[in-house]
Order: structure tokens, then C-alpha cells, then sequence
């Protein structure tokens, strides 16, 4: 019950604030003998980095990871693998401006979690939002670099597919894009428009929402464990702990309630080793257990708080004021969401895969 | 990792299938001295129940619920209180119709998780959809029980709010309609339309899907736990977990994709004793912690798949057939899932006092 | 963080009190497809049973199971097989005698867990013992048949190898001797003379403690899960969760304290297919993993409280009393542990398979 | 189901290898408001620091302490101050000779984990350990420096009791002692004898157990969780999960075997406030829940297998050999086993004791 703890048999526990030291994750139950090198995770690393786009918040951090724990080289093992006991992986914090913190130290941020973590435990760590800082996310992301070693073939990938209202066109898209605009967006014509829009919220002191969708392609039929550890339930909260987001999706999601059963069943049809579906409204998974088709998860992130505009709060002694958040931020979070979205879904089936092999002992399907 | 099993120290583990001999639940970790009565889980069971309206499946069963441990009533205790050990309950299945199984048994049913099951264990309880059954949330319903007897007076509720395309009108909303018809909606004229809709959708032998809002008034600040037990993760986990469920949002949810941070940060003001909030975006959470206003939780059901139409699938031997799935079935399971939803989130609430408890000491906030 | 369950990937959770209508257990996590009938788990709850000789309580119970869910079968399925779900099975209590309760409601009975209980909760089911009698102990054999199951080839025996003072003679060790004497002892001249003993003991109103050695074979090498999931963790764990348990040990145990490295350390030798040891100090694990040879734990049994001398004790107000345990107990508790010792040995052992097997994709051992 | 972590509501993880750059752990589910400074981790490390006298080994390290998270200081948190949030602790390896390690690297040493690591994982870090050095019990000390800084007036003490087969006389013991030797022994006269004894094991080359006992006072009713989590069970995995530990025992323990029920079973009178005990064979456990008596645990290590006699072993490719392992060790592993044994009491009872807060919303007894 280690609320910082995140998964079952493939298990990863953050530690870590904002401003202090640095930041850390600690993987546990990794399988031995899988090639882990620096480079794997760092190449995760430095697509989450703050700073790479005007879009982005300008804090700068190099985000060097080093590996303390959990792995092993010597002439014989072709490269450094993991040993199977606990991996420790670090980021130290090299860019805390030392600044005024008394604005947010005496008031609450409206949309922040700044009240609620004050009053649950009468005391914060309130320089740059301390535990509550998406700066916590690089521990997600080194350890969904991890997962993608015990992966092997299965490719995790996502899209920003909406910023604020503006939704992307699906006949345009190509995963080969998200690496060609600072907004890992599979629509190249959307991107160059969201440029144009959020230049106009950066400038105007605001900030906007926006919907990830992340996809995992190769995953086989099996994996997911009815009826509290299903595939579907573990990416939603996988998704929801992720800062900022209020909403998760499966597939169809919520457009699923408007259709009949006639119109979302995916039907089936023989292959030549297995069924396939003619659809794939389920988002690849059926019961809890995936199916086999790319499951497909979408989750919304919410604007940023911290916005130019003066907004009312109250102070720590619940006194009426008005606040303005200055400093480095993110005109639009969900931006650096979508590596981060990614690590989870790559956590979530790694550590489906690992259960699901310890109680069957097969990597897929019993059934066929 | 008991996949059965959800929560931490209000902890409940499920049992049973559909055509089995009964199905049941343990509840671990309720606290002692509550008064539990059977008429306590029977009352919530009730509203569970099918066969209560044109509806909803056709199946009798009396879902007379046993207490069979963790109960203890003498002459000292003023009715039957807790005693702090595991709480069994078992309800026994009655209308298990003995008839050919041998459709379900040979083909698989699109949408359902038959294909899954059968692939990710080698073989399943066909019957009636066995363990994937919705009978399994006879168990939720009964642990929701005890959960409201510990959360005291946090009062859950939940409304149908959208079946098909239709949706209710918020300005319409009074609780106190919702046991006024039969598809637990708030809004009695949105119930008289839906009435006629479903009987369409009843007659031409099809299915459609629904939203369910679920809501927590009464909750201090304080519950809930970063980074991974968010009571956000919990509720998302909690709810998609629910046979059918594909998509889950917290307050404004994927609206808030398409929000500005001036539009979705909730602005606060000073109160007599603590703080209030002018608005509820947030959905009562913030960094995972609730923050005192109503706890707003949406979910979307998908159309049962269980539907009189012809569709195309395979059999077990992966070859190419059509099924209709005949047999007692919910035009909108969506319906049946409001008290459902309710029990999770009474669930997921008594966690999280608990917890919060463990760890700090307080019911509510230390802040304050 | 269910306390009335065990284990990790098998896991199982138990209900029930002493005088209540049942008890039972819900096994989470056993493995699809392996044959599971009634009469698998009813051959160790006969080993259990109590009222099989004078040596035990006389309560006559028939301990009849029923096991309710997890298990299918059909034309095809060769038997009653595991679905992988839940299996809930369940003992009804037929030999509540209606009586008195009085003494043991006002009175705290010395070496019981009746304060203790009291005072954590502030009530308790007083009856027979409730939830800390040793009928909880039902559960357990019952998920240890389902774990012997899951172990195949893996044998586990117990041996009673101490009465009060009196030890075995190891030279006269035969484990076909087990079955044929009233105490599960694998010394046929050490039961002969037990069996005086303890009507002596029986006559006087007395009890005594004892020591159980539990041992498998045929476990491979590799099981165990550093650094605190060690096999020998797991164990002690087990063990010293059964009633009346107060000391646990592996291998040499607490005569090791007593030895020089020299002494100790078990050497090893080429054998033809991997390395053997040429002694077993280690009692079959080393580093928390198992290394191939036999696992042997002992445990020790306290002598059962509920005596015909009388003893001094208070009142549930406080006041100085007397106490005289009448009913139907046993002079040796320890005899009834030696099946359950093999349950919570086989659970263990289990729940290790199946965590190597998810963690390392293997069965025994990745080295050779 | 993260085998390198301990706990349950207070949970630490662990990380690090002999000879890797740090060993490190996060401990999760610290109350918040708790001052820890560096200085009250630091006065236990410094406890369990090699190299401070000739009977431990001389491995040189500063084992100088960094919290890197987790507590918070500003002018108004009267020193630093936990935040509720993970508090993750490091500690760098200095004393890491560069050495040739091709003998270990090609041979088992008999005693050791080098055998079943190698073959459960495939490939080990053979340095000095690896992970299964006793250097991994850095952070268990760590983390119980925390779990007293939770428990407040509870005061854990431990001393070690028989070295080889010298016991200590009891009716020297002085808690005050423990200090005053290498040995943490609380009987100087036994501690004198000690050295000339250990002073012969170390100069012959050889190792010898020894047993530890570990009292924690002040503990009120009513911690400890039946049935799975008693305080006998948890404290019994806590102990032999400890390096080199095969044996554990609570109170009378093992002696308890011998014992009649009238001898074993702790009288009770009444006291001023509550009832007292009149003797101690139960250890403060009665039913797994503390009775308000000090907590007595002994655990027995065994004499540590690196040795300067040659032994027989074989290769990591199955061939027979010798071995005779030099470089740094412990003639008596025991000693420094004492802090250790300490922190894994304090731990599982800072466990117990927030869990006993959640479920029952006391710190102590319900009951009174």
C-alpha cells in the first residue's frame, strides 16, 4: 500500500520534489538479463524535457539519468543487464532558481494542488509546487523506459490529438509525424494551426487544455486480470495519476454510450492462426483481457493554473486575496503529457505481461 | 495481488459466477462497532436487482443476501455490530435456467469477453458469461454497503444522466427523482422520453449505452493519496473496472480539454471556518486530495453486446459463423450500473478515510 | 493490504469464527486448467478434523467442503478443472453446541487472545474463540490442497518431532509412518510413547506444546524473491500466523548460533546435471532463494490454554477472578498443526512458483 | 507485490549492491509533521558503521547519510519536518576496492547466495555480494530510524545474547551495558568472555552465530492485524529477512514446546488502570496483537560461510573445486545484526501502528 508505488509484479516507486535535491524511481521486479543502458532511458528522458519548445515551460534541466542499481556489466554479459533485483535510477535537480517562494507559500494557487496538500498533512513543500510538481513525472518516464525493455516487440506510442478545442484530422494521420513538430502531433497540418493558437494563449497569459491518445501495437491476446486487475482498470488509473489529467478513455469511450449494440460490437471474422475484428470499438480489450488489437487509451489534461491572469484565492490564513503566477510554465501541459502517457501504458503492459506469465506460465494465449 | 480483490485497507475480495452456485464477497479491514444489519446490504442489493422493470434482463432472482462472519449481536452490542474481522456475505443463484449452452459455448460472442477468457485461461465457464457476468457486481454492491456504514455521513448518489444519445438536462436535476422511475434519473422528464426511446430499442432487439454521474457530498478535505492512490486513480480504477465501462472522468473531465485555465481553475474565497470554491471543475479533487466540495465521478457503459441482431464471428475452432444471442438481457445495462457506481465509490471513499486516518491520524484535514 | 489474506500471486482470504455459521476461504490466482475436485481438498481437511482420537478436541465436526466458484467443468474438460478465477469453498460449523457463554464473555482467558481482541476492538465474538479459534484454520488447509495442486511434482510432509520434552529419534525417521499413528509422527517408538504421555497429561487437565518439522522435496532450485519476499520470509511468516505459534526455523535454525562457519556452510560437489550439496544446514535455501535441497522448517506449538486448572485472571471490568476453561479442547494443539503446517508450506511454495515464473519466464532455474 | 520493499502502510523499498555506487531506500507512508533530521538517521547508521572494532569487518566506509526528499524546513517548521510524502535516503559506496574478482566470479562460495542468485537470475553482480550483501541493510537501519521518529515513547533496544554457543547470564542484563562494548551486549561479564573467544575464531580463520534479542517497550493493546498480518507474523518476516538469519523466535518461543499449559499461559491480575500480566512467556503477543507487555524477539544468524579454510565448492560451470574466501568479513556476522534487528522492530511496529490508527481510529487499546 505504498502510495507512491505504482504496479504489481513489474513495480516502480517515485520519490522526489520539485526543488529539492533531485528526483528518483526505484523499479522492482524487472526480469534479469535484459541489455538496460543510460541511453534507452535518457532517449525517453529528453522527449519529457522542459524547455525544448517556446511551448513548453523554460525551466531548464539537463535530466541526466544515472543508473545506481539493478544492473550489471562485465565481458560476459554483452553489454550492462538488468540483474533482476530493485533498479534505482536518478535525476538530480540542477535548475532551482533560488527565488521569493512567500506568494505561494501564504496563498493557495486556484486549480492547484497547493490547499488540498497543505491541509492534508498541515505542511508542504511549497517551492514549484514541491511532490505535487509534474517534475515527478521523470520518474514515470525512466521507468517506462524499463518497461519497454521487457516489452520487446510490443510499441507503445502516442499523439497529442486535441489542444483546446482544436482536434486533429484522424485521415491525416501518421505516427511518423510526431517527431517533426514540438507537439509529438501525428497530424502535421493540426500542428502547424496549434503553433498559430497557442502562440495566441502564451501571449494572452492563459493557458488550454488537451487530449492524449496513446496506442500499444503487437500486444497479444491475454493479458489483463479480471475483475479488479483488468487491463482496462490498471491504464485508467495509470492515466488519472498522471498530473492534470481528469478523464480517461478506452476505445470508443464515451462516445460508446450514444451507440447501439449493433454499432459498437466488433465482429469477428476467421483468420489464418487466430480471429481478427472488423473493428475495434473496444480499444483492444475485451473483459479486462487484451484482444490483440492496438489498445488504444485517450486521456484529457486539464489548462495549467498557473496563468498570468489574476484569478481570487486565499491566503493559508483563509483570507480573501488575488493571485498571479509568475515564473516558468506550460501554456499547454498536455504537451509533455504525451511521453508520459506512453511510459504508463508501456508500465501497465509490462506489468500485465509478467502477471500474466506467472499465473500461466505463457507469454500469450493459453487458448490456442 | 489478488486481482479479485479491491482496495487497500478497506479491502474486498469477490467471488462467484453466473450460473454457479452463488457468488459473494469478503470485506477486510472494515473497522469494528458499526452496526450492520442485513436489511443494510438488502436495501442497497435491491435496487441492484434484475427483473425490477421492462428494462432490465428478465432474470429472477431473490439476491437474498447471508451474513455469514465478521458480525457478532449479544445482549451488550444494541444489534449486530463489526467486530473488525473479515465480513463475508453470500447471495445464492436461484434462476440459473438449465438449458443448452452449446451456442455460447462454441461461438464467441462479439463484445463479450468470451474470445478473451477463453484465449487467456484455455478454457471458461460459458455459462452465462461465467465470471464475466454482471452477476460478479452482486459482490460490489454488498461491500458498497458496508462502506457507507463506515463512511458515516458522506452521502453517495448516483444518476442515469445520458442513455443513447439523450441526455438529461441539468436545470431538471432533483435527487430526490431518482427512485421515481426505473432508470434512476434525476431528471423525470428525461426518464418519461428515454421510456419510449427504450422501448424502441427494446422491440427492434437492440441495445444502447449510457453515462452514470456518481456523487460524494460531505467529504472533508484531506482523503486521498499521491502520487499512485490518487483518490482520482482509485475512482478511475474503481469505476472502469465495472463489467462493460470504458471510459471515466472526474468534474469537467474531457471538457476540460477544450477549457482555458482562466475558464477551469475554480477561484477561491474566504468561508467562515475554511475556504469554499466558486466553482467545481476540479470535480472535489485536486492533486488527487479531495478539497471539500462534492466528489463528481461520470463513467460510460457500452451497449450490451447481448443483442437479437445476426453478427458476424467465429467459432471456437476459429472459423467463420453468425450468433444471436438470445436469452434474458438489458436493452441498457447502463441502467443497472447506478447503484453499481454508487457501491464503488462508497468503496473507494472508505479506503481512503481509512487511510488517511493510518497515516495522519485525523478524519479530516490536519491543515486546519 | 487484506489482513485476513496470504500470499502474493496466490493469494488466499479467509472468513469465518469458530461458532458463526461457516467458515471458508476465497483462493486468488491459481493457475487455468488444473484438476481440482471436491475430494482433493476434503483428503487434507480429514487430516484436520478434529474428534479423530482422544488426543484432540472432541468438537465433531464433518467438515464437509463445498467449493462454490473457479471450477467448471464439462463434456470436454476431463474433470472439474480451474478457470483461473476465484474458488471460494466453504465449511459449515454443524457442532456449535448452544450453551452458556457467560464465563468466557466476563473473562479474559490467560494465553488466549480474548484481551487482546477485546481491547483492539472494543467487542468480539467470544464463542468458542470467534475469529482467533483454530477453526480459521480450515481455510487454510483448504487453499493448501488448491496450492498442492498447482505444485505438481513438489511433495510436502510434516512430521510431529516434539511433544513437551519428549523429541524423536531421527535415525527413526520414516514418513510412511505418519499416517499410522494418532500424532502425525514419523517416529513410530516416539508415538508409542507420546500416546502415555499425553494421557497423562490429558488426565491431569493439563496441556503441553510441541514442535511440527515441515519439509518439500522436489522443489527446484531458484524459488524465492530477495530482499523481502525471501522464501525463508515467507515461511515464518506462515508459520508464526498459525494459532499458538511462537518460534519458526530453517535448516539448523537456532543451532546454527551455536556453530562455526566450518560447520555451517553446506559444500557442494559436481553433480551430473548441476551442483549438489553435501549437507543441508541451510534447510534447501540460501539468500531467501531455494537451492534444490529439501525445505525444512520447524516450528513450535505453545501448550493451549484452555485448561481444567484453574488460573488466576480479571475480569472484562477489571476485577480479579478465576478462571477454569471447561469444553472440548485439545492437550496438544500441536498435533492438528502438522496438516496445516503442509497447507501453509504448499501456499507458499506456490505463490513462489508462480512469481518466479512471471518475474523470469521459467519454471526453475534461468542458470543452466 | 514489490519483493524489495517491507511494510505495509509504513513501507520502505530498498536498492543498492556491495559495490555499486550507492545503496539507498524510499520509505513511504511517513506521517507528516515528524522532525528527521540527517543526524537521527546518521546516530543509527553510525551503529551498524563497519570497521569500529576487530570483531566485525574492516571495510572502511563514512556511510554518511543524504535525505534527498520527503521533509521540508522553512522559519516555520521548527526544524525539518516530514511532508507525508516519500522520503527517499542515500548512501555512497566508497570502500569499494578495485580487486581482481574472477575467484568469485567462477566459483560459489558454499554458505553464500552466490549459487541459487545465479541460478534463479541467470547472472549475478558477484562483487563483494552484490545484492545480497548485508551492505543492503544500510537502508533497513535508515528506514527504522524513521519508523522511531513515528513511534514516538516507544522504545525498541536490542542486545546481542550467545556468541557460538556462550549465552549471556541473564541475571547480568543492563541495558546500559550495550554501549559499553563491541558487542552490543547489555552483560559486560559475557562480553568480556566474548573477546578472548572471538578473538580465537578470527585468528583460526573460522566464523561463529550467535543470537540476538530485540525488546521493544511501551507498546500499547491492540497493535497487530489478525490473521495474515499478526505482529508475530510480520515480525518474524521482518527478522529472517535479515542476512544470514535462520531461526526466530517470540517470548518462550521454542522453550515454549516443552512447557504445560499451567507453566506457559501469562496470569493476569487486575491494575489500576488496566489488567497487567505476571509473567511474559508470550513476548507481548497474544492472537498476533500486542497485550501491553514488552515485544521479545530473538533471531539466530548464522556464522557467516566467508571463511579462510578452504572448503570444497565448484564452479559456475559445474566442475569441483576449492575455495577459500579472503578479503574483509565478520568472524561474527551477529554483532552487527543487533541495529538491524532494532530497525526491523521499530519498523513493523510503526507499521502496526498506523494500521491500528486506520482501521480503529486509536492509537492504542478500543477497548478502555
Amino acid at each position: 500500500m505504498s502510495h507512491n508505488s505504482f504496479g504489481h509484479l513489474f513495480r516502480f516507486t517515485s520519490w522526489g520534489e520539485s526543488h529539492g535535491p533531485a528526483v528518483g524511481v526505484v523499479v522492482d521486479g524487472c526480469p534479469p538479463g535484459l541489455v538496460l543502458t543510460p541511453e534507452m532511458v535518457q532517449r525517453d528522458l529528453d522527449r519529457r524535457k522542459p524547455g525544448q519548445s517556446r511551448f513548453t515551460t523554460q525551466r531548464r534541466e539537463a535530466d541526466e539519468v544515472r543508473i545506481l542499481s539493478g544492473v550489471f556489466e562485465d565481458e560476459r554479459t554483452d553489454g550492462p543487464r538488468t540483474t533482476g533485483t530493485s533498479i534505482a535510477m536518478m535525476v538530480e535537480n540542477t535548475d532551482q532558481r533560488s527565488k521569493d517562494y512567500s506568494e505561494i507559500r501564504d496563498k493557495y494557487r486556484p486549480g492547484h494542488a497547493d490547499y488540498t496538500y497543505h491541509q492534508k498533512y498541515g505542511l508542504r513543500d511549497y517551492r514549484g509546487g514541491g511532490r505535487s510538481s509534474a517534475r515527478e513525472t521523470v520518474a514515470r518516464v525512466a521507468a517506462g523506459a524499463v518497461a519497454r525493455a521487457v516489452l520487446g516487440d510490443v510499441v507503445v506510442r502516442a499523439s497529442l490529438v486535441q489542444v483546446g478545442p482544436h482536434k486533429i484530422d484522424y485521415n491525416n494521420f501518421d505516427w511518423d509525424e510526431v517527431g517533426n513538430n514540438p507537439f509529438f502531433c501525428a497530424d502535421k497540418e493540426a500542428a502547424a494551426r496549434w503553433a498559430d493558437y497557442l502562440d495566441g494563449i502564451r501571449k494572452s497569459g492563459d493557458s488550454v487544455g488537451a487530449i492524449v491518445e496513446v496506442v500499444a501495437e503487437n500486444v497479444p491476446v491475454g493479458w489483463g486480470a479480471p475483475i479488479y486487475g483488468k487491463l482496462s482498470a490498471d491504464l485508467a488509473s495509470a492515466m488519472m495519476s498522471i498530473n492534470a489529467v481528469k478523464a480517461v478513455e478506452i476505445g470508443a469511450g464515451f462516445e460508446a454510450a450514444a451507440l447501439t449494440g449493433t454499432e459498437n460490437a466488433d465482429q469477428m471474422r476467421a483468420g489464418p492462426d487466430r480471429p481478427y475484428f472488423l473493428s475495434n470499438a473496444a480499444g483492444g480489450i475485451l473483459g479486462g483481457i487484451s484482444n490483440g488489437d492496438p489498445v488504444v487509451v485517450r486521456f484529457a489534461v486539464k489548462p495549467t493554473s498557473s496563468i498570468l491572469t489574476p484569478r481570487q484565492t486565499v491566503t493559508t490564513e483563509n483570507v480573501d486575496t488575488d493571485i498571479v503566477t509568475k515564473g516558468r510554465h506550460d501554456p499547454c501541459v498536455g504537451i509533455r503529457a504525451v511521453p508520459i502517457g506512453e511510459a504508463m501504458m508501456a508500465c501497465v503492459l509490462a506489468d500485465h505481461k509478467l502477471m500474466h506469465r506467472g499465473q500461466t506460465g505463457r507469454e500469450g494465449p493459453v487458448g490456442y
